[in-house]
């Protein structure tokens, strides 16, 4: 079955989300690493996503999420900020810098194949990362979509129902290997893309040896997907 | 409240469906005029969504019903069709023209709001006509997402709230005044878009004197915008 399109995950995936959150921590005067505070931020996305599909907790947006995981790791070191730091952290998350490959890399992309997110950011936040970066997808999905987040199966389905397509004519584009093992799980094609520097130039070293492709960038993935 | 994104109905309002769907009668060897063609087909549109949102038919999307219609159309004039025909016919409405100023008008709008669609059309479809046209938006949103046809105000409600919006946020632009009745009752602003010619030369006058703004085409609405 053809690769008909191909979904994207975003944070980490298209655009460098812990420069841009270590930057407002910096801005925010909160003391501390910035960096280690995106970190430790970041480290909470997982565990309360999985809270949702797992039904612990009701369905929230992004937005929301975030919101709970800051004030716990904060709370947690007794630090205390404003409604507005708070407002403008989560905020961050909607003005990330894409990786320098991602915006002539869609293009080529599209040329030949529907290119869409797939993100567990709502369609709201995902909206204004593309008009941020400047980055042209044929269609924004989310897993608000489907009210399941990635890596639930729901998640993937949804999108591919969205388009028209049975999963295997659906290629999830991403950079962490459970993402990519829940998209194998729905039925899937999948693409590792490299990103060694997600988590800054100590980054663990990544791969999928049982994705279908592993690249470096987006332009080698539109190199071997022309073939 | 300022109107932060605008959201377009498609057929007759972006796209010319009415030479598309005639052009497809016309390749399909059909007997009979292909625009009247064209326009019955079409008559039997609004009607069958009401079904739908009224509970009488199970949800389906735009080629499902279509594909009812076009049946029970043909069948009550004793024309008979291939599976392939039909198909053909369905598909049309997959690959229709934009008006010449939709491309350059939707780049204008983007460059200060949120572009996306709202159209009855699924999503799949409109991702079809969006590459067809090469028509850019920041999100593709459809009433598939609600599951309930414009103008029943869950149509428009769930396409601001996918935004992030207030409906006092959202601005319809479309060339029907019920459409536009309809997002008004949802709370949403709205744009009339005069289209003389979507039924061809001998098209009806068309005007909303309730709507926000009246205009001949999206380049005379960015400019109002711009004010």
């Amino acid at each position: 079955m053809a690769v008909r399109a191909l979904v994207f995950d975003v944070f980490g995936t298209l655009v460098d989300w812990r420069s841009g959150v270590a930057g407002a921590f910096r801005a925010s005067g909160i003391a501390g690493d910035p960096e280690e505070l995106a970190d430790a931020w970041r480290a909470r996305y997982r565990p309360i996503l999985a809270e949702v599909n797992d039904g612990a907790r009701p369905w929230g947006n992004l937005d929301e999420i975030q919101l709970v995981t800051l004030d716990e790791f904060l709370g947690e070191r007794g630090v205390r900020i404003t409604a507005a730091e708070r407002a403008r952290l989560v905020a961050a998350w909607h003005r990330l810098e894409p990786w320098p490959d991602v915006r002539t890399g869609l293009e080529a992309l599209r040329r030949r194949r529907v290119v869409a997110t797939l993100s567990n950011a709502h369609v709201a936040l995902l909206v204004d990362l593309a008009r941020h970066g400047d980055l042209r997808f044929d269609c924004v999905l989310s897993a608000e979509l489907a009210h399941a987040y990635k890596p639930a199966r729901a998640a993937y389905q949804t999108a591919a129902g969205l388009l028209g397509l049975e999963p295997a004519e659906v290629m999830l584009v991403a950079a962490h290997p459970s993402d990519l093992e829940g998209a194998r799980n729905a039925g899937l094609r999948t693409a590792f893309v490299d990103r060694p520097l997600e988590y800054g130039p100590d980054s663990p070293a990544r791969e999928d040896p049982s994705a279908d492709e592993s690249v470096r960038d987006l332009h080698e993935l539109a190199e071997r997907l022309a073939t």
